[in-house]
């Protein structure tokens, strides 16, 4: 049952974004996204085991091909996208194959850049299965692998034929992965909508719970914030930007903790936290705003500080390494108020030391 | 100094293409169209014997990176592509570094899927060193590498920030290859310009000749008429697909002779008649015009017909695989006359058989 939609209209292509209950297998659905008669369809080992049964039935109506991948972000790489094409390749699928992504930000990234690669573009319908994916990855049109020097790294930006967010895949998910996902719903809540951070406080347990109606509403909100930025800057200039709040730091602990020892999620939300006091600091954001993203982020069971192991040089060299510095000056996404962020140039490393020395 | 200028306007990206005479190390031309600090130029050895000290002077103004690449279609390839990102990645070039490609297609073609793929696209600046290169490769936006089932099979549509079209490297250029440059520009007359298919009848002797001005006409229309063909239509449907007059044939012919004997253009030429053959069958196009396609291509030095080993069924095998194939129907690109090309869905096996048996 479809519960919420959100419309998607970029120059390079127009896509609904399907929010509902047991989605994924709807024929009728899929019928409505898939013009070609051979479809391919990727996902890794784990889901496979719970969900394949009623994806193959799904997909009865197609000349369906199937790729199982191995598990984990350590195969989003060159080698396995390039697997991928080789399948495409040798099963000689044609320009108008559809590819159907079924997996986290790792198979919804890594087959996305497949679609966009194979003969130039191949029709492609994401069905994310973490929240995090159905929040942020699979909107937007971002597809990547890692290389070995950087996170994705190599990619392309891609836009599918139709999103397709199924809630009740959530009901699989691990605990601590539903909370990474809601780390991004806050994020979005926080630049852009004061409103829905004070409904994400009152209703955050109902998430935790996996409650179908407020996880809808959550992820509705968020994707339309993301689309909304989205819309008026597809390529990542100034407004995209924005998209990156709690990030730079973000991607600097998970670059010293090694990748793996937290979820993106969750040093997202340690980000969110320093980029709050970074506010306080440059914008006047007041104490009170500061404390309750910590309240909500500690209630929701999310890391609120960078772990103690990391001297915050190396944090700060890990930043300056981040893609995101142009032309080797620090930029960051700060808070004047929760609901209101805006892209800050140029700021001081002593600034940065001060806050992380706290 | 520029002899021509031809502006490309599309939704995704407005370039020009500048044709002159020893214009590739024009330091002031460079500077209008990079804004980075670093640069990466991508070339082969070949090249690079010839022009590397000249591009390291016009370069000068950057902190300038190099990669020479081996020479030969045999390097097209995912392999060849992943080393140029890795030199990107290592070398730390941010996502507003330029890679310039200065090169015959492959290099074009690889460099410029490298720059789509690197940080989801860097700014990129086409220089094409042959005539194919210069009227085809570098215009419309198609990047690709080969897989081992097919050319050109793995890419992505992007464009570049500015293409320069130096007609002094054509100096260097071996004639069989400027013969097999000269195939895709009659191609482009037979498409959409009668007028253009004269003049090259009363010129071609003068484009043998390297004569400036006349090969500067010829680029400049040829790609005037692919650019009015790629701006009704960036991601090639119907309207592109005129630009493949002679090429279901061409690269049927490459195919079966293993790629590399023949060189494209020169596929292209047998293919041209083969369409034109198949064109009186269906479209009564007239004996004379046919003739006057066939003279022409022979005056120039051009294959004009099918090398006898290859078996009938074996090309129809070929052309049936080839990627522009539709949901298995046989699509051609035919002619009503000399000016005026169309697609012809579902062509029947047995007309080609009465063709390709004559």
């Amino acid at each position: 049952m479809i519960l919420q939609q959100v419309q998607i209209d970029l120059p390079s292509q127009s896509y609904p974004i399907y929010i509902g209950d047991t989605l994924f297998a709807d024929s009728t659905l899929l019928k409505k996204h898939i013009v070609s008669q051979q479809v391919l369809l990727v996902t890794n080992e784990t889901l496979a085991k719970l969900y394949l049964p009623q994806l193959k039935q799904a997909l009865q109506p197609w000349q369906c091909d199937i790729m199982i991948l191995p598990d984990g972000e350590q195969f989003k790489t060159l080698q396995t996208w390039a697997s991928l094409l080789d399948h495409l390749a040798n099963n000689k699928h044609h320009r108008d194959s559809t590819l159907i992504a079924f997996g986290g930000g790792v198979i919804t990234d890594m087959a996305g850049f497949a679609a966009a690669s194979y003969q130039r573009g191949i029709p492609l319908i994401q069905i994310p299965t973490s929240l995090l994916a159905q929040v942020d990855a699979s909107i937007g049109g971002k597809t990547a692998v890692n290389h070995p020097v950087g996170k994705n790294l190599i990619g392309a930006f891609y836009q599918p034929q139709a999103v397709i967010i199924d809630i009740s895949l959530l009901k699989t998910l691990p605990l601590r992965e539903l909370k990474a996902g809601i780390a991004e719903i806050v994020k979005a809540a926080l630049i852009c909508d004061r409103e829905f951070f004070c409904w994400l406080e009152q209703n955050f347990e109902k998430l935790l719970q996996v409650d179908q109606a407020a996880l809808a509403k959550a992820i509705q909100r968020a994707s339309e914030i993301k689309r909304d930025i989205v819309v008026k800057d597809e390529k990542e200039n100034a407004q995209r930007a924005l998209l990156n709040l709690g990030h730079t730091f973000g991607h600097a602990i998970e670059h010293c903790l090694s990748y793996g020892h937290w979820l993106h999620g969750e040093a997202v939300a340690a980000g969110l936290v320093l980029a709050a006091k970074l506010s306080e600091q440059h914008l006047q954001l007041s104490q009170q705003d500061t404390q309750r993203i910590i309240t909500l982020l500690q209630n929701i069971g999310l890391p609120t500080s960078v772990p103690q192991q990391i001297p915050s040089s190396d944090l700060i060299n890990a930043m300056q390494m981040d893609k995101k510095v142009q032309n080797k000056q620090m930029r960051f996404i700060l808070l004047k108020s929760i609901g209101e962020a805006i892209v800050v140039e140029n700021v001081d490393e002593r600034d940065l030391l001060s806050i992380l020395d706290k």
